[in-house]
C-alpha cells in the first residue's frame, strides 16, 4: 500500500513523463513531415499538439522499466503506440459522427473527410516506422519484429471491436458479456499489448511479459468502463465532447445494461423510451436517464466492476519485484479509475 | 529484345502466378479473420475475392527472383503489399466518392462508411503482420525490419500524394511537374518499394536493390499515366468504373495539362468550359472533351511519356544479369503499357 505522499510523488512523475512524451510526439512528427513540405502536416499537428491522457505510452514505458529495460531505446515505440491510438480516434470520430473531442472540433469537421481519413492512415504508418526505430536505438531486430507482430495482431482486433460495436449499437438486448467483449477488443487488448511490448522490448522474461500484459488488459477494461460512465456523469467541458454523445450514438454500455435488469417494468420501459427518443441528447431527457441510472444503482454497479478490474491489474503487479516503475503503474491504475474526465 | 513467342510465354507465366497470389490472398485472410468469428470478414472477402491486376505483388516476387532470392520466404510480403494496396483503394473510393470499381459496387456503397474505413485499417495492419511472417519463413530479422521501414516510409508518401492530389483537384493551372509529383508519391514510390523490398528480402546486393527500385519507380510512373489515359479512352466495362470518374472528380491529369498548352485560345477555352461544366460526366460532354484531347494530340503526348518511363524501366533491368524473372519483369512493363483496362 502506498502512502498518500508517495502516491503524490508517483502522480507528479507521471505528469512529468507525460509532458516529455507530448513534447517528443510533436517534434518527431514535425521532423518526419517537414521533409516533404508538409501535406497533412497541419492536420497531424492539430491532433498531436493537444495530447490526451497518453495512457498507452506511459504504460509501455513503465512496463519496460519494471522489466529492467532501458527506456531510451524504447521511446520511439511508446510514441508509435500513441500515433496508432490517435489514428483510431480520428477514424472513430468519423464513424461516430462526433463533432468535438477534448473541447476542440474533430479533424473531419475542422478540415474535411479526405484529410481526416488520410491523416489517420499516415499515423498508422508512422506507428510502424517508429517501432523500427527501436532497432536503431539498440533493441535486437528479433524483439522489434515480435513487438510489431503483437502490435499488428492487436490492431486487427481493435478494428474488429469497433466493427462489433457498430453492429450492436442501439440493441437493447446487448448482454454484459457482449459489452465486455467489445471493450476487450477495442481497448483492453491494445493496453495489454502496450504492457507486453514495453516488457519485451525491455528484455523481460516471459513471466514478466505475461504479468504486464495482464496488468494492461485489466487496466484497459477498467479504463473503458470508467470512460463509458463519464458519458453520463462527466462534465462536458472536462471530457470535451457532449456528455450524451454515447447516448446519441445509442451505445449500450454497462450502466444501461444493468438498469435494464431492473425488475420494475415501469423503470425498464422508461429507459427504453428515453434511449429510443429522437431528442435523447436533449439535456432534460439526458437528466431523466441519469436519474433512472442512479435509482437502479446501475452506475454504482458499473463502477464496482471497474474497481474489480483495477484490483486485478494491481494483483498482476504483485508478481513483479519492487521497482519505482511498478509503483508508478499502480498509481496509473488508480489515477485513471478516479478521474472525472 | 524478346520474340513474340517468348513474350507470350512470359505473359502466361505471369497469369499463372497472378492466379496463385489471388488464391493465397483469400485463403490467408480467411484464416486470419476466421479465428474471431469474422467481424469485417465479409467486407474483407468482398475486396479480396475479386483481385485486381496484382501489379505490386507480381513485381515484388520477380524482383526477389531476379536477385536470386527464394520466393517461398517472401510470399507473405508480396501478399501484404497487395493488402496495403487494397486498403488504399478502399479509402480512396471513399475520398473520391466513387460508387463502382472493377464493375462492382465500392465497399462503402455496398456495406457502409464505418465498415469501409475499418476494413481499410484492418488491411493495413494485415500488411505489417504479413511482413513479419517472412521472418518465420527464414528471412533474417534485420532484413524484414528494413523492408518494414521502407514500406512504412513509402506509405506515408502515398498518403501525402493522395492529400496533394485532393488539394490540386480542379486547378487547371496544375503543371506537368505537379502532376508527375502526385503520381510519383501516390503510385511510383510504392512500386519502387515493391522492387526494393523484393530484392532486399531476396538477399540482393545494394546495386541490384537500387536497379530494381528504379525499375519499379519507372514502371509505376508509366502505369499511372496509362491508368489516367484510360479514364478517357478505356471502356467502362473493362475498367469497371465510369470512364469519366476522373473528370467528375476534376482530376487534372496529363492529357488535360497538355491540351491546355495549345496555342489555339478557342480550344483551351472550350476545355475550361467542358471541364467546369456541371454535366461534365454526361457522355456527350465527355465525348466532346475526348475529341479536343485528340485534336490537340494531348493523348498521344501523354502516351509518349508513358513509353519513355517504360523504356527507362527496361534500361534498369539491363543492369541485372539475365534471368527468367528479369525477362518476366520486362514483359510486365510491356503488358501494363499496352493494356486497355
Amino acid at each position: 500500500m502506498v502512502t498518500a505522499r508517495e502516491d503524490a510523488g508517483d502522480f507528479a512523475a507521471l505528469m512529468e513523463e507525460r509532458a516529455r512524451i507530448a513534447d517528443y510526439l510533436v517534434r518527431h512528427m514535425r521532423e518526419v513531415l517537414g521533409e516533404r513540405g508538409g501535406y497533412l502536416a497541419k492536420t497531424t499537428e492539430h491532433m498531436l499538439s493537444a495530447p490526451g491522457k497518453l495512457l498507452r505510452p506511459l504504460l509501455l514505458l513503465d512496463a519496460c522499466r519494471a522489466a529492467g529495460g532501458d527506456i531510451s531505446r524504447v521511446f520511439p515505440a511508446a510514441c508509435g503506440t500513441e500515433y496508432g491510438h490517435v489514428a483510431s480516434l480520428i477514424h472513430d470520430d468519423i464513424i461516430d459522427g462526433d463533432d468535438a473531442r477534448h473541447g476542440r472540433p474533430t479533424l473531419h469537421v475542422k478540415f474535411n473527410l479526405p484529410a481526416a481519413i488520410l491523416t489517420g492512415d499516415l499515423l498508422i504508418f508512422e506507428t510502424f516506422l517508429s517501432y523500427t526505430e527501436c532497432h536503431e536505438q539498440g533493441v535486437a531486430a528479433e524483439r522489434v519484429l515480435q513487438a510489431i507482430r503483437t502490435l499488428s495482431r492487436t490492431c486487427i482486433e481493435m478494428c474488429q471491436g469497433q466493427a462489433l460495436e457498430a453492429t450492436i449499437a442501439g440493441k437493447l438486448d446487448t448482454t454484459e458479456e457482449m459489452y465486455l467483449e467489445v471493450i476487450r477488443l477495442k481497448t483492453a487488448t491494445f493496453c495489454s499489448a502496450a504492457g507486453r511490448i514495453g516488457a519485451r522490448l525491455g528484455g523481460a522474461a516471459e513471466e514478466a511479459i505475461l504479468a504486464l500484459g495482464n496488468y494492461g488488459h485489466n487496466l484497459g477494461m477498467a479504463f473503458q468502463i470508467v470512460d463509458d460512465l463519464l458519458s453520463f456523469i462527466g462534465s462536458t467541458t472536462a471530457l470535451g465532447k457532449p456528455v450524451s454523445s454515447d447516448v446519441r450514438n445509442k451505445r449500450v454500455t454497462l450502466p444501461i445494461i444493468y438498469a435494464l435488469q431492473s425488475r420494475d417494468r415501469a423503470v425498464t420501459q422508461r429507459i427504453r423510451d428515453l434511449f429510443a427518443a429522437d431528442d435523447r441528447d436533449h439535456p432534460e431527457v439526458h437528466g431523466e436517464l441519469l436519474h433512472v441510472l442512479n435509482v437502479t444503482r446501475a452506475l454504482d454497479r458499473a463502477r464496482a466492476v471497474a474497481y474489480r478490474y483495477t484490483a486485478r491489474a494491481k494483483q498482476q503487479l504483485d508478481l513483479l519485484p519492487y521497482s519505482e516503475a511498478r509503483e508508478r503503474l499502480r498509481a496509473l491504475s488508480e489515477m485513471f479509475l478516479s478521474r472525472d474526465h
